[in-house]
């Protein structure tokens, strides 16, 4: 190697923090030298010069994803096994530098989700281009966990065994009144119409996302039992029998669950049910600084501990909490190999820089499922006095194949 | 009525308390008279003298309770639905006096869960002559919740339905190492060892219970397979694939769940799976004072948001969480119909005075149950690095036959 002093000092600082995975780190000069010798390591990371260098040094996530994104860093190998492989290594690296702690702060601070910074927030990442969501999501526009019965499951199957799956464990029937709050494109409040009989309330502050759901649900004639409103869950009025929630809490922001839990309180009182479906952690921890700057900002990925107290203020009854942490990582595999079948599409529409970015955040997301840096949790509730409450959970999997028996365990990685 | 000013101010301070529920309270000279007219009131309490009256107004629930079991207190109708509908307008009742809630903290310090203290507090319950249990439990003498497939089915097919439960849960493999954290009298350890194949390490600090479980264990051929080990929980030393906890935590204390967190994870490490099976709420709030006095010292049923942090510090994944609330409320008919056959022997072994204080426990957490004060969960859990999870929950329902529809709906009342 030929790195000055000040290149191997940071070289061995960046390692070190990351808790000294097995990989070559080198900056650009070097990088051919490399790639000849030394086949014992499996990824090599070019870094394009010493300022990048002190950049990840200084605060190595931010730094990964912006210098991974504008083409200033380079992984030689599969992006999400290195991912993944950095994430087990680094739950044994050093703290967060101060510098990277102060920023990690300031931004949950700058992107509160008020009413108003929830907006923007949204605004951000769903009101991109619909088209650009169609390339890689389902045919139904699902941006959520799928449910695979199966681990064969297609991606389009298991997006509807989800919203089944979900709709059984509130025991939806015919003529209810229900509320979704944060409907996506509106799939699952057409979902619980269509083949529940209940009539739907889905809000949503992305614009773009209630536009096309209102023309969804004209094109299924139900837009007379389904409302789509663009307004904030804060404003979530009025009686119903159940409450929906799937994938929004993670944009709800720890500051904010005191409000969401009297809305729920408020809509289904003491005798309703609902379900929260969100991306959570073993553990409380920060949420990736690089995804809240770049992707999600406002997002944060709560521990069971943190989400209790959404429940127990209303006297809300836990039902059933389940952990579909794989069926994460097998929804993320089938989105990546969509998004990079589409690679000459997105860069046509965003540039290359996007590409990578995105990139880096699906298969990132996809790491992080995989090594149990995130979890993914639905919560079924109801309040203290509702009596519709089943039995046994045995009727979620009635009229559903068991899974063949080497299909049934779940391994972490693939 | 010929209440005196007094008692007619103690009376409605009482009423008050316990948020103006629809029951007579008469004191002794009155009670005549109130059975015979009024009968819109289904339920009268009778209260023995003045001074039972003062010692009500001052500490309700410990009051009631002991007055109950000495005789100075008499429930004219259903005790159980009596209970429940107190405990229903309990909610809007006023808060615990400083008296009662003086009592009820010194109550909490001194019967500390630390190493001494939990022996004494569970020699109090369970060092009880095992053929008391006899008279009213199961056949195999499980003194935790059943699982009832369906509602029709016999305590003792809902308690080996329940064993199974959990066994399924963790996925058991034959060969394994598991180890039972507060045993009972061995029931689930050697059920674990006979169906499952596992080996067993069996612990609890009930000399009458570990004598009886080695006698069982011996009479089954099984010794070699599970060791029965009087010892505390923080003892526990050793790897073992999973850790099984049915009924215990109840007794751990909200201030010793950072030990029972560490044993865990010990235990099971990052690749381990384990259940704990407790007695839970819906939002936290202290245990019964007169249960902790007189039934089950130290005892604390936790809410989620409490329990959340037995599995945070190990990073273990909460993979299942499920609410039994009402399989407890059913296990809880069986054993008090049971007891009430048996008052006779009861009687004989201890006396009127202890019948009446069981016959209340019996039936107040019966009440509780149905009236949703007290929950019951069941939590599945894995370490971080843990390949043995299934796919989905659908094994836990194969080889069982769905329940008939009409049994499919929970009731809060019978």
């Amino acid at each position: 190697m030929n790195f000055s002093s000040t290149e191997q000092w940071l070289t061995r600082k960046i390692l070190r923090m990351a808790g000294n995975p097995p990989f070559q780190l080198a900056v650009g000069r070097d990088a051919a030298d490399l790639m000849t010798n030394d086949g014992s390591k499996s990824t090599t990371v070019v870094v394009s010069d010493r300022r990048m260098l002190a950049k990840l040094a200084l605060d190595p996530e931010m730094a990964f994803g912006d210098g991974y994104s504008d083409g200033r860093i380079e992984v030689r190998g599969d992006l999400t096994a290195f991912l993944e492989e950095l994430m087990r290594f680094m739950q044994s690296g050093e703290k967060a530098a101060w510098y990277a702690r102060l920023r990690s702060w300031w931004l949950d601070r700058v992107n509160d989700n008020t009413t108003r910074g929830s907006r923007k927030n949204i605004h951000r990442h769903y009101d991109l281009n619909v088209d650009f969501y169609k390339l890689w999501l389902d045919k139904r526009m699902v941006y959520t966990c799928a449910y695979f019965p199966t681990t064969g499951a297609t991606l389009e199957d298991a997006q509807v065994a989800k919203m089944d799956h979900v709709c059984r464990k509130v025991q939806l029937q015919p003529g209810e009144k229900v509320v979704d709050a944060g409907c996506g494109w509106g799939a699952l409040a057409l979902h619980m119409a269509k083949h529940y009989g209940v009539t739907v309330r889905a809000f949503n502050i992305s614009h773009e996302q209630i536009v096309y759901a209102r023309e969804q649900a004209k094109r299924e004639g139900l837009s007379g039992q389904v409302e789509f409103i663009e307004d904030d869950y804060r404003n979530i009025s009025g009686r119903q029998d159940a409450f929906m929630s799937v994938g929004m809490l993670e944009h709800v922001g720890l500051r904010h669950y005191e409000e969401f839990s009297r809305v729920i309180h408020r809509t289904i009182g003491d005798w309703g049910r609902g379900l929260v479906h969100f991306i959570g952690r073993n553990y409380p921890h920060p949420f990736s600084p690089w995804m809240r700057k770049r992707i999600f900002p406002g997002a944060y990925a709560p521990a069971l501990s943190e989400v209790a107290p959404v429940f127990e203020p209303g006297n809300l009854s836990v039902l059933d909490v389940e952990n579909l942490r794989m069926h994460y990582a097998k929804t993320l595999e089938h989105w990546l190999a969509r998004f990079e079948t589409s690679v000459d599409r997105v860069t046509q529409m965003f540039g290359p820089e996007f590409v990578r970015a995105w990139r880096l955040y699906l298969a990132g997301s996809l790491a992080a499922f995989r090594s149990g840096g995130l979890q993914l949790f639905q919560i079924a509730f109801a309040g203290a006095n509702c009596r519709q409450i089943p039995w046994t959970r045995a009727h979620l999997y009635e009229d559903i194949q068991p899974a063949a028996k080497e299909e049934k365990w779940m391994h972490a990685t693939p």
